[in-house]
């Protein structure tokens, strides 16, 4: 059994940053000539998978685009997951789940399990109930081979207040942010990773546009994390933008469009992800 | 149509604050000798609906224990929520959802929009990327007659850090905690019902056994707001203490109770219910 991290390393290796997210939200299913039920979406994130295989390593599925068909969405997304997997493409859930204790290991069991019907390659983690109450479900995912983005700091104007939060807990160092205190959280996960150069198993979720200083995340605290960086494309950050904005760090973003590369439209999608994945390869040269 | 803060008023004069969790975990199924799969956590919460209905007034299926099946598992969980509702329980789908922008408005279409599969009366919500992010999601769901509860504070020790920490924004008053600063942000929907008496659409959740004023959430934080309060029952907090725990606002809390109800096996969980009920009206007369 090869780590996520290891997978993830030779993904981005071999086929470079971009990460297609599957969004098969309302308007992009009519502009895509789609139905809005659960067979346009499982359709639609068919035709994404087929585009996407061999031009990018890494696909996000937004599970939120499916859970809203409810259990035929669902089993939609079952079989988006399959065919992505079955593709080669390192899958990567977007489900932002997060609870403590038993509840935790059963969305653990959904996402992380290798068998389970909603079987990834990660998971995407919110921490508000303390990242460290992840702690079972980073130690499953890694015991499968498996990995998971903790949500750190994310690029939306409403998120700023809680993510630069200072925790004033008596172990806090001084001036943590409630970002930083996730990062370090999660740190023991990847060991060694943030020494030796390696891609350790569990990532956090960085904005692409999030000032990093103000909300605790430095390099030095990113090191050996897988980092899933959404905000670039539609959203405001260009490929050209993600050496400097991510530093040190750089080789380990995986960084996440949606609507810039769906809004190409069926025909035109393999087209836009192969021009998209380019630029990214381009900024690499630099 | 009803707003949610009325319909769980009325349930909560009727029969009391407890609200009875729907968990079919591993070792609960294994305990009432069903089936480790989809169609006994089906069996499990449809049993549990069957000894809850006239005896309280408010229960809240856990989402991970059905998510963990699978499409299955959520096919299970619509039947669950169906004869929930045609019992005329209060349904609180404890799902924890949270993101932004449309993608927010996906998981309020699955829980929170009439004639979905996964129609609940609520859903809990997860505010990591800023309680503001869910401001469209909480307009959508008093426009449909629905509620929410966000997380503010739990009683999980791993919570504490976070939820405790200092917004050190412009627009924050000094000492604003990030729980605090959570009840702020969605205090708008809840309107005049802080001064009326009634029972606003949205609410927290606070854990019973939290320092509430270590985390910024007294009286005046939470007026309005219905409060759902898990760590009753198996988790620490004893029906007795529920009025001294919550103070001026005592009457507007849903009392979340799950091992200790379910741990009654299927021949006694309505017995049990209809026990531990009682406790909370003992703890009220006094």
């Amino acid at each position: 059994m090869t780590s996520f991290g290891s997978r993830l390393r030779a993904a981005l290796d071999a086929r470079g940053p971009l990460c297609v997210g599957i969004d098969p939200h309302g308007s992009l299913l009519e502009e895509w000539g789609l139905d809005a039920s659960a067979a346009g979406a499982r359709e639609f994130g068919l035709r994404v998978v087929d585009a996407a295989a061999g031009r990018v390593g890494v696909v996000k599925p937004q599970v939120a685009f499916f859970e809203r068909f409810g259990s035929a969405g669902f089993a939609a997304l079952e079989d988006v997951l399959v065919a992505a997997r079955e593709a080669g493409l390192v899958v990567i859930a977007d489900a932002k789940r997060g609870d403590i204790g038993s509840t935790m290991d059963g969305y653990a069991e959904a996402w992380l399990t290798p068998g389970s019907p909603l079987e990834a390659d990660a998971v995407t983690l919110s921490p508000y109930l303390g990242a460290e109450s992840l702690r079972a479900t980073l130690a499953t995912a890694v015991r499968h081979g498996k990995g998971a983005f903790v949500l750190a700091a994310t690029s939306n104007p409403e998120a700023f207040a809680l993510q630069s939060a200072q925790v004033v807990d008596v172990e806090a160092a001084d001036g943590q942010t409630v970002a930083g205190r996730v990062a370090r959280d999660i740190a023991w996960v990847n060991g060694s990773a943030a020494f030796s150069g390696e891609l350790g198993p569990i990532g956090l979720v960085v904005g692409a546009t999030v000032d990093r200083e103000a909300v605790g995340l430095d390099d030095d605290a990113l090191r050996g994390a897988p980092i899933l960086a959404p905000g670039f494309g539609a959203q405001g950050a260009q490929p050209a933008d993600l050496p400097s904005l991510f530093g040190g760090v750089a080789a380990n973003v995986v960084a996440s469009e949606s609507r810039s590369i769906l809004s190409a439209g069926p025909g035109g999608v393999a087209a836009r992800i192969a021009e998209r994945s380019a630029l990214y390869a381009k900024s690499a040269d630099v």
